[in-house]
């Protein structure tokens, strides 16, 4: 068995070869993975079957069970096609970001390259292992993989089947490498001479541990404290839609919303009753403050079971479930303070009928995605449009939101000359003034 | 005395109230600044006097106690001007990466925003507190400075009148805070909640010791190992000019050559001889391998003292001095192989006449930058027409080689809709299909 810094050293060498492969290999090898799958789609089931064998000896729960299975519905072919998908995805690779006339014979590119290599830990879901591969080959990184035990079985056939087809290919069967103890995660995690980001992709926990232990560059959300704030102009209707929509079309989702924000005055009549009652039809459980209790009960909206006290420590959680914070703030400048020092910087909206108090709010939170008149469950790589979602990171550099292929990436400066030397131009010893003139690409 | 806590905590105050303030609100904050700091010449030069004072009382050398004389020629003009230079940089905030319409009505911009807050260590110049500051307000920032102790008198009597020239504009004081003691910087580095970046200026051990001791995200570059490899058939004027600008123009640079790969055959003939009698009469030391070292014999070059024997560390070595490692190597692959498994990813470069060699050189080598017939020393913002540099950056996420404000930048996502929910979307639940279109900005 290799050790972590053997796993990590093979997958630098790895990454070394795969840097420069076309976009048209890279292709072409998702395409002889797509193959070698569908081809092998027998003895890949056969290994979920003992997987899914031990998950009911160890009497693991029925829903994340029937999430194991690879045979359900069209659930196999469906990973297959996600290889093509990214396949088909532009090539993230080798474009022109900024181009600049240094001087007559001496130019200046910025290109996007690979990071080099990943580790990316995912959850048991059977099928992400293939959509994993196909990500870090499209984007010309190396990739070092640990799921979750429930379907080692199956992962440990499909990566042996994507490193058979790798080496039938220019890319080198290094390039993706499943790890398979816990112990594994942590001396990885020490790499960081080698390892270049981590992508963790499970529970808030998870990665919150990761992020604790380790140097390298972690791309993922711990927390998805999302929240809604209602000017007080806000269209009523548009306020219990969005609001609704942001916390109940799917609870269990980082983007979801945990905190509502009512502007104190008109709003708390108008609109803080009528989405109240919306949410208390949804099944929610309203934890609100002194001010918003009082307002409800003026209003006649009770429910002596799902309205009750919230306390400091509300407007810090993410309740994952049918929970919501709810509070009063002055006006969008209050809201802005309030999300600022509660939120998880992942996405917070602001309804409300004026532009200026919008831009405001989009110009003043500091979050990933600041939105207007919309439902945070629109901050979705898909959603976005980028084909595929690595993951949305709670960053504040490199990538931000959700992240599609792009965030996989990073670039070189690629300088072009014809011999010159710094020493004859000016600040170096010499004359020469530089004529700095943008390329057109 | 402020905690680090309370320290970092400001600054996220500050941070909020500087972060949607317009370009227009930042240049005329810095100049007012500027205009401060011309007006309180007498009391900032009184201030470096004592610093000045204290140097030679503690015995610094003579070449140190020169850079730290605010006083000499046009030092203070040009650490005033400086600040009206940045000032007058385009806007690095508020422009718009990306847009989509993700359907009707339901538009996406990608947006660059400030990071938030900076943790800026630098060394002891005195003129550096005013560039720093320029940067991190220009780029709407708040930042926490830690200045070389040498400088502090000076660096507190600036660091006063900047907050003094703040309070009348826009831009809280706090945006701009001194701190003076080691310790501060130690609990300082633990404040990972509330500091974004770290940006060290100084030592490589300084920096090595920061990227060691923190989990906030540092930018900068703990060495600065180049090389420059020599194809077979480079232009013998050509590599001889472009190695010895690498290396003598200015040894204690980052962006110097510490290394030489020669390509086996006819170069060690034609080329090597040329290079190692050009870096001798420099005065530069080669450490050489015997393939070299024979090679050298043969063509007639000696120098009993200056060459000396190769050890495998003097290629994992910075020098910062008139030393050179060389050695031979197969071809642009084994230079590759070479480079990526030696260097510190800052910049390198080939010397060939073949542009498909140089391609494969450029693609395969893992460096910010990788230059083609140029010499290394034009790593740096200022000859990339960046107009200022934060610093250059060895990191393969975010910003990498040298960084402008860009680097001081990130980006959110604008998501403007007009009552838009996920649920009515397929994904999600609905059937309304995203449309995705570019838009044109």
């Amino acid at each position: 068995m290799l050790s972590a810094e053997e796993i990590a050293k093979t997958a630098v060498a790895a990454s070394s070869v795969l840097r420069p492969v076309s976009n048209e290999a890279r292709v072409s090898a998702l395409k002889r993975i797509y193959s070698t799958l569908i081809a092998n789609k027998a003895s890949i089931l056969e290994a979920n079957k003992l997987d899914l064998e031990n998950a009911e000896k160890n009497n693991i729960a029925g829903p994340l069970i029937k999430r194991l299975d690879l045979s359900k519905s069209d659930k196999f072919d469906a990973m297959c096609q996600g290889v093509l998908d990214v396949a088909e995805l532009p090539d993230p690779i080798g474009k022109v970001t900024f181009a600049s006339k240094l001087d007559d014979g001496l130019d200046l590119y910025r290109i996007t390259c690979p990071i080099g290599v990943l580790l990316v830990i995912f959850e048991s879901r059977p099928e992400v292992i293939a959509n994993i591969t196909a990500l870090a080959i499209k984007s010309g990184n190396a990739v070092i993989l640990k799921g979750g035990k429930e379907s080692l079985k199956t992962f440990t056939e499909v990566s042996k089947l994507i490193r058979e087809a790798l080496s039938e290919t220019e890319i080198p069967s290094g390039a993706v490498q499943l790890i398979e103890s816990r112990q594994d995660v942590a001396d990885l995690l020490k790499q960081d001479q080698y390892i270049d980001l981590v992508v963790p992709r499970g529970s808030n926990e998870l990665v919150r541990n990761i992020k604790e232990n380790t140097k390298i560059p972690v791309l993922g959300h711990a927390d998805g404290l999302c929240s809604a704030y209602i000017n007080g102009d806000a269209d009523v209707d548009m306020a219990v839609r969005i609001v609704l929509d942001s916390k109940t079309n799917y609870v269990a989702a980082c983007n979801a919303i945990e905190g509502l924000l009512i502007q104190k005055g008109s709003a708390m009549v108008k609109i803080l009753p009528a989405i109240a009652k919306a949410l208390l039809e949804a099944g929610v459980t309203l934890k609100v403050t002194s001010e918003i209790a009082e307002a409800l009960k003026t209003a006649g909206v009770s429910d002596d079971k799902k309205i009750v006290p919230a306390e400091d420590k509300d407007f810090e959680t993410e309740f994952l479930s049918l929970v919501i914070a709810i509070t009063a703030v002055d006006d969008v400048d209050a809201a802005i303070r309030h999300i600022n020092a509660h939120s998880s910087k992942h996405t917070d909206v602001i309804v409300t009928s004026s532009k200026d108090t919008a831009e405001r709010f989009m110009s003043g939170v500091d979050s990933a995605g600041v939105y207007w008149n919309a439902s945070t469950r629109f901050a979705d790589g898909f959603r976005y449009g980028f084909g595929t979602e690595v993951g949305i990171s709670t960053s504040k550099i490199h990538a931000r939101g959700p992240v599609g292929l792009e965030g996989l990436t990073c670039y070189q400066y690629q300088l072009r000359g014809t011999g010159q030397v710094a020493g004859d131009y000016m600040g170096a010893g010499g004359k020469k003034e530089f004529k700095h003139e943008k390329i057109d690409l």
